[in-house]
């Protein structure tokens, strides 16, 4: 096990109900005035924005509002969010929705305090000493931001999706009502799922030895969210099953399952270059690639992937003949992606071939003249090794 | 599931070399002057005392000290250091030691800011609004309170030993080198491994359904401690089997796998009435009780003891005739905590017979005139129950 900080200060309230309190938790963390930022109409059409701003109201807390965020939320948005704060002397912000409206308003969070344009912080990888504090009302589980130091944002103009992480804008507190869900469509339930799932690979995948508890608690978590997520697939309006997909996606990515191990995120490096320029769904590109990254990487740590094989998806076969055990292991998740509705090639996301090279490229740098930066932990991948996944997954 | 609050602040540094962070760690704070409290002479002749002070002062950091927590730790230190931080103006403490010493530091914390004497936030479960912040380097892996919100105090004089919750006495941050814990004699490490798995237990059995994520949790560490403790056992120098049994035992009782569930605690209870008569190994006296009270309990949740017995125990009996499966698993256990070097008996204890029925009176409340307040949360157990169990465990 390698040395590790554990740290999760991010309050999760969880349960039905929950989102009652919204107001009364905002006041007591003494904010005067709140940025309430969402994303689409669906908070309206389902209620949940009337709760939260008569719950806010009910409290005495005064906020100003910006909507419309998108899926891969959006720079432009971001600085016109940062705009509107520093103009409105917001003290605090509060999201409402899913990993777009948090990771959004973790970058307008930045970008409050960062002299310059936000963008330079996503892309030099900035220090930042200060931001502002975030909390959440969770919609959609899926991309752990409610309780994580990520955030993501895409740069339409420049065709780039960057992450960015520091302790400083994990939430404060994070609302999670397993009732908000029951209203998502089929493809968002299994766009989430994917990528709440990856963020588990993308920590279990690894070369350190001697990590019982981490293997363990992964196994548990996937497990967990593989029954639970064919369950909600059908009955989206199964709260018992909801609060287990829902809980394992917050943690999936609050950090706990990938302490004292080197990490991978290879498959949400290559997904991000999907993503910058198709614009597709994130969980659908990640479900995508996961099959065939570990086709192309498992000879590389056999011993890990039987394990896999075994103790998450329960192949009972000869030890002896490691990869049938582990190609078998890589076929079942890829029949639960199928299951959940999610796509299994490239072709079907409308990814053209001829971009693979190019987004290879990218993700690993050497399209920008920089030194080429492989991708991966459990094994290293160059651009070549990328654009034989993309091809592997066409 | 159950609606749940959850919540760890608590900052944890794990791994080797970690401690010598400590002064900069209580710097960054901005503590002016620290109450470094600890136990015995064990970390004098470990060179740990050494390092931390050293540390504190390169840092400097203006530190008091009181030393003296012995097991079980006394209401009367507590007094005294809460009357030394108000002399020295002490802002911050700082507990170098296992689970005594931080849980007396939380009562200095406490009693720090509260108008009367602290014993009465025990006993009448006062609600406090302040505490001192505290921290912790720890020593022993066992009581998990270096990231819980616990502390357990006892009452000489009155031959009592309460707990007390809140969460603002949850460590701001805690440091935890399994280096450190190769010095233990074995019998402290058998009573912490019992203390710690006693933690999971207390959740785990539980009459709540629909909690798979955190049974598979509470599966997954009591299996990697089960695992790894009997390793420690006879290797005390294996760092890496105590780096699971230490991250483990911090997982066991920081909250997390007791969230969305009703939880049990009677073996807790139990246990408190024998350390405030007889001062015995708060570990040793919960190894005893536990695989009684499980004897006693399994018919009223036939299914959730089943399960332990298959998913910890690894029991492969025949499902059809599960109190010889579940028998079999409370009997492994049993083995185990004897292949740790545990007692498996009171009379191994020291505890006379004489004494069940006040101690069963007492652990329920009815000793003192009051109603009863029976224990447990799976089978509530009354002080007829409890004396049962005492007898079982005779």
């Amino acid at each position: 096990m390698t040395n590790f900080d554990l740290y999760i200060p991010t309050r999760i309230y969880f349960g039905r109900d929950e989102e009652q309190k919204v107001g009364e938790l905002v006041k007591a963390t003494g904010s005067k005035k709140v940025l309430l930022h969402y994303g689409s109409q669906s908070i309206k059409k389902s209620g949940l924005y009337a709760k939260v701003v008569s719950s806010l109201k009910a409290a005495g807390v005064d906020f100003v509002e910006l909507g419309g965020v998108v899926p891969n939320p959006r720079l432009s948005l971001a600085q016109e969010g940062i705009a509107l704060a520093k103009k409105e002397g917001v003290d605090f912000i509060l999201a409402v929705g899913g990993g777009s409206a948090i990771d959004s308003a973790k970058a307008i969070a930045i970008g409050f305090y960062y002299e310059g344009d936000v963008w330079e912080v996503y892309e030099q990888k900035k220090p930042i000493t200060k931001a502002l504090p975030v909390a959440t009302v969770l919609t959609i589980p899926a991309a752990g931001s409610e309780s994580s130091e990520s955030t993501v944002i895409s740069n339409e103009e420049k065709q780039m999706k960057l992450g960015y992480s520091s302790n400083l804008v994990r939430p404060v507190f994070s609302i999670m009502n397993p009732e908000l869900f029951f209203t998502l469509p089929k493809n968002q339930i299994a766009n989430g799922v994917a990528d709440m799932m990856s963020h588990i690979f993308e920590r279990y995948f690894t070369n350190t030895k001697n990590v019982d508890l981490t293997d363990a608690l992964c196994e548990a978590t996937l497990k967990t969210i593989i029954k639970n997520a064919l369950i909600v697939s059908k009955d989206p309006s199964n709260y018992e099953a909801w609060c287990e997909v829902g809980f394992g996606g917050a943690l999936a990515h609050n950090s706990l399952l990938g302490m004292g191990r080197a990490q991978d995120w290879a498959c949400h490096g290559m997904e991000h270059e999907l993503s910058a320029i198709y614009d597709v769904a994130h969980g659908a590109g990640l479900a995508v690639l996961t099959p065939s990254w570990m086709k192309y990487v498992y000879k590389d740590n056999v011993a890990m992937f039987l394990q896999f094989a075994v103790k998450v998806m329960g192949v009972d076969g000869s030890y002896r003949d490691p990869d049938s055990v582990i190609l078998e292991a890589i076929g079942k998740l890829s029949a639960f992606f199928r299951a959940m509705g999610l796509p299994q090639t490239l072709t079907e996301l409308g990814i053209e071939e001829k971009n693979f090279e190019l987004m290879a490229k990218k993700a690993t740098g050497v399209a920008y003249g920089r030194e080429e930066r492989p991708l991966g932990g459990l094994k290293k991948l160059a651009w070549q090794d990328v654009l034989s996944i993309y091809k592997l997954a066409k």
